[in-house]
């Protein structure tokens, strides 16, 4: 589950310590369909030391304080500060404790600082994966070339404020012949506000073209 | 799972559509363990439109592009819009689909915009209770006061300047007895080299009380 939690958000370099069911380990491998590459490629350790021997940076995970002095960040500040320090080539891990007993303070006095989640104080039983995939989500997140917001417009492209006009004039036209229009003096503001329903969202070419044929057919019944 | 997985990050609504296997279900109560106030209140709908009723924006969440011109939000972008739209008092909900399949194309079409995770494009397979640990991160995430970095000193307190000035001066008169400065001309330079390496992080009253210690200790064993 961990290596799938990884790979769904591009990590691939996984170190394990101490396996409890020796490796390779075939539930293991089950488990992780579609994400075996990165067990076959994990880098298996005796202690954790060995594990983060040639790295620069650790960050320990834990969820309760321990009596350490030591920097304590979120998941987002500790991604961001394994990107900058990746980007000045500094090797950076983070260590995962064990399901249920987590991390032992030895492993947390060896780590440079401490990722904490901003869990629920009456209910934090994050699992391992969760607590990987939090921090694999994080990291990928910083990399994301995706706008915080962007339209997805299927087969078809946003109007041009030409298409809405057109649409719009024709609107305002039946709408006149229709006597929706009460008073001439009324009928600017009226104008606006249809104007600003319709450009709320934006429309696409297809949505105009709908549009259009929604008037002709409401047209035809009268 | 879901139910878990929310209440580790603070969300207690939660509307259940059409359950496959009836409701109340006792499979999903034992799973719950820890979180079963929150299946109690669970309020369980035939269909997402009659879910969705009393809500005034719905996102819904989904990893395959759909031939409908939406809003995509990142995960966070969204947390940041329902953040804004709750202080308004307009009440927001999300959307997940069943798994393995997803939400079909009408619960997406009866929905304001729509969520994607930044998942590798070639490993996108999230479950559902993930898909929702993610979000209910990132709405616990921004009503945080958790600072970005803190330091945690255990039993402790950070020291004041006047305590390390204290051991730098004890430090740096041993070292003049033991000949540690060749010339008085590199003196400063050197003084100035250990006081950084001890003002890198923040030392505690007890570590300082440790570091006399050691001087201490060496000198005794001259």
């Amino acid at each position: 589950m961990v290596a799938r939690a990884m790979l769904n958000f591009g990590l691939t370099d996984l170190a394990i310590v101490n396996p409890r069911d020796g490796w390779p380990n075939p539930q293991a491998i089950a488990t992780a369909s579609g994400a075996i590459d990165l067990l076959d490629k994990a880098r298996v350790y005796k202690t954790t030391r060995e594990a983060i021997a040639d790295l620069h940076y650790v960050f320990a995970t834990t969820a309760r304080e321990r009596d350490m002095s030591k920097q304590v960040f979120t998941p987002h500040a500790a991604a961001t500060k394994i990107h900058e320090l990746s980007a000045q080539n500094i090797q950076t891990g983070i260590l995962f404790g064990a399901e249920r007993t987590g991390l032992e303070n030895d492993d947390i006095a060896a780590s440079h600082a401490i990722i904490t989640y901003p869990t629920n104080p009456d209910f934090s039983s994050l699992n391992l994966a969760q607590a990987v995939l939090l921090m694999s989500y994080e990291m990928a997140q910083l990399q994301s070339q995706i706008p915080d917001i962007h339209l997805q417009t299927g087969k078809s492209e946003i109007a041009t404020k030409e298409s809405v006009d057109n649409f719009l004039e024709r609107l305002f036209e039946k709408l006149e012949d229709k006597n929706f229009f009460k008073s001439a003096d009324m009928r600017p503001s009226i104008e606006r506000n249809i104007e600003t329903l319709f450009l709320r969202g934006e429309l696409t070419e297809q949505e105009v073209s709908t549009l259009h044929g929604i008037i002709a057919a409401l047209d035809k019944n009268n």
